[in-house]
Order: C-alpha cells, then structure tokens, then sequence
C-alpha cells in the first residue's frame, strides 16, 4: 500500500464543514492528497475549523473545475456509491476495494471519488471508475455523512496497510511477560491447598471447584507479575490460617 | 450479533454537534440506544442539526450522572482509548473487537464507551471495561473527531453482522450467566478489604495492586459462579483473620 499514490476527490461539494472533517479523517489514516472538484464554499472558516490539526491536507489540497482534471494522470479510480442504480455495477464493500487499492496503488496513481451530500455521484461520473464502493448500512437510513464516509475508506486502507495479512496484534504492548504452563501449574497447585486450608475446599468432596478455578485462571493469560501478586496473597492467607490455629 | 443489545456511551461530551454525528453514525449502521453521561451541553440545536435524519436516537437518548449508572446492567464493556497507557491493557483494533461484541451481544448487554473530545476516558473509566478498543492511525496525527471514531466501531459492528463468518473460539456455550458491572464492583470493594485485613496490601501505600486486580479479574469476564467462588473464598480468609485476631 502506498497511501502517497492515493488521492481523495470530493465532487461538487456544499458544506465546506464536511471538506474540513474530511481532511482530519484522511491525515488522521495517514492519506494528504485532497482533490476538491467545484466546491461551492471554498475557502471557508467551517472547514477550517472541522481540520483541525489537518490544516496542512487542506492548505495543500488542489482545487479543480471539473473531474477530468482531478484524475487525469490516474491509473486506477475507485467511485462511491449507494445501492440501487439503474444500472448495476459490482459493488464491493470498503474492505474489498482497500485490497483492490492497495495493488494498484504500488504501480499508479490511485483516486477514490465522493460526491455531492445529497445526490453522490451521477452516472457519467460513475462510469469512469474501475470499481464501485458501497459502505453497507442499515436499511432504515443508509446515507452517511460525507466525511463518515471518507472515514470509513481511509480506515480501511489504514487496516490494510497495518496488516496485510491480518495477524493479531493485540498483546504486543504487555507490559510484562506471560507465565509458562509450568508456573501457572505451581499456582494451581498452591490455590488448591490453600482453599484446603481456610477450609473452602474439602478434598473428600471436591466437586468441580478446581476445575472451575483452572478454567478461569487459565483463560485469563496471567502475566508474571500477576501471578506474583495472587501467589502472594495465597501465602499471606495461609499464614493467618496458621495463626489462627496456633501453629507458630 | 444482536444490535439491540449493544449501547453507545458518549463519556462527558463537550460539544453537541459530536452527540448529533454519533446518532447518525449509529442510525447508519444499525444501532439506537445512546446514553449520554453527563454531556456538556444537551439537549442543544448543533445536536439535532448534525443527527439528520437520526433525530429519533436522540430523542430516546438516555442520559445520566454517571459512568455507572449507565452501565450498571452490562454484562460486557469495551473502552476506546488511545495508546500508551502506564498500565497497557489488551488493545484490540475495531475488527477484533466486533468479534467480542458480537457473542457478548447474544448473551447479555454490551456498552461501548468514548470519552471526552480533548482527554478521552481517564483510567478508572478504563478499568471497569472488560477490553480497550483502538483506532489505528497515523503516527502524525492520532486523534479522531469523536463521531468518526463512533462511525468505524459501529461499521466494523455492521460488516460484522453482515459476514459474520470467520469466527475464533466463542463462549456461546457458556454454561453460566456472566455478571454485571454492579457485582464486579461489589466484589473489588470486597478484594480489596480482605487485602488490607490479610495485610497485602497497605491502604497508606496502595500502589498499583488493585489496578493491577482489576485489570486481571476485568479481562477474565467471570460468569456468576465463578463470581460466587471466589467471593466465597475471600469470606472464608476473612474469618480465619478474625479468629487468628481472636475477634471472636
């Protein structure tokens, strides 16, 4: 994914204030290259403020008369679009077109088109994409803000771009190692004594309590620290009980 | 995945165009039910302006004090929050997390949780969630508009349901109802008593510790008899504290 070879061209759009969300949702993927065809409140204070700290995607952005222009030199273009046109194309959904952009987008230029809020693209516009994007939504409202929608796009690409295998990366940032089994099976076996001790485990009748602890704690994903921490309460706990029967 | 089931929990909102974004957001992919903790300003005009057609989300909006009022009844619940915590959590990206949302909705009440536009959850927000949700983004610029981050959980929510193939292991088959919010509270008050009186931890220098218990026990996800054990168990050393202190 080259997400400097990817372009997004707003067409003909009303509210300055969707241009400037559109420019934070596009720096906040990580995409600059803001094409704004026709707008019709272009500069504004609104869009300005919806940046945010995406100023710079706006002040860089390049403004154009008409659609041909902003795609010209582009190799591969992608159209949003609602369902149910009088002509149907393949739509594909966010995910699908982000893997379509990706390859192209190593060897050209790359446009993904939105158009007005209330009536996206025409026809003619549509007619000049490679490939339609849908976002799915519900049925009962399925018109999205414009830059909801740039959001949705751009995240995406995003995913992609982070995983393009799609491995889980969920416990990268632990902050200190997990336990082995072998440490988990120490723990299980001083929980079990100490629930002898304090007396809540009979081992004439255990029933399923350790079971149940083992299910618990082994689905959890202890880290050392704490295992520690539990292996130290246990301890603790056993010393009361020794007190308490005035063995020391 | 049961999209009646799932709420969104907008944390202490400054800005009312944010709350109308976020019904909309919803609305296009499915979801009704918002609950509103202590917002800024609401009910106000920019909400109504920005919800569109999502005016009704708005107007069954529920709003609340508190953080746990509005949670008090869930069985499962997802935090945003940004990277770089002192005490990393799990992080899921929105995909991973629609996954645990999706069987955590056939079971019970989910929430999912943003927080404020400028500094999002604090930590004890956090540590009632069962998992942290993040957005990937730029390294330049990582903070997203309130509504857009509310726009791609809820989309991942809606492809989700859409193509809910691909599924890790489930707890579909569980064979205990999991607790609410209200007993886990309940039983860190109690964790934390029996600590101080086994004398594991010091209430003058509490450190980390029950930090470091409530992320344990958060993640777990207990059903209501593991639940019971382990208040159970905390009962029993509490008693043999007592009788070694010659309490009774």
């Amino acid at each position: 994914m080259k997400l400097d070879k990817i372009r997004i061209v707003l067409v003909n759009t009303s509210h300055p204030g969707n241009i400037g969300g559109v420019a934070r949702a596009m720096k906040n993927m990580g995409l600059s290259r803001l094409y704004l065809v026709a707008p019709q409140q272009y500069p504004h204070e609104k869009a300005e403020w919806r940046a945010a700290s995406a100023g710079d995607v706006l002040q860089s952005a390049t403004v154009t008369e008409s659609l041909s222009e902003a795609v010209a030199d582009c190799q591969f273009i992608v159209g949003t679009s609602a369902r149910g046109r009088r002509i149907p194309w393949p739509l594909l959904d966010p995910r699908q077109c982000a893997e379509h952009i990706d390859i192209a987008s190593r060897n050209g230029e790359v446009a993904i088109l939105f158009g007005r809020e209330d009536r996206g693209l025409t026809n003619d516009e549509l007619q000049i994409c490679n490939l339609h994007l849908n976002i799915p939504t519900s049925e009962a409202y399925s018109s999205l803000n414009l830059a909801m929608a740039v959001q949705v796009a751009c995240y995406e690409l995003r995913m992609r771009l982070n995983a393009p295998g799609r491995s889980t990366q969920s416990n990268e940032q632990w902050d200190a190692p997990f336990t082995t089994r072998a440490a988990m099976e120490h723990f299980f076996v001083h929980l079990e004594q100490t629930l002898i001790d304090i007396e809540f485990l009979d081992p004439t009748a255990p029933r399923q309590l350790m079971a149940r602890m083992r299910r618990l704690y082994s689905r959890v994903r202890l880290d050392k620290m704490e295992l520690n921490i539990l292996r130290g309460i246990l301890t603790e706990t056993q010393k009361w009980v020794a007190r308490a029967r005035g063995d020391n």
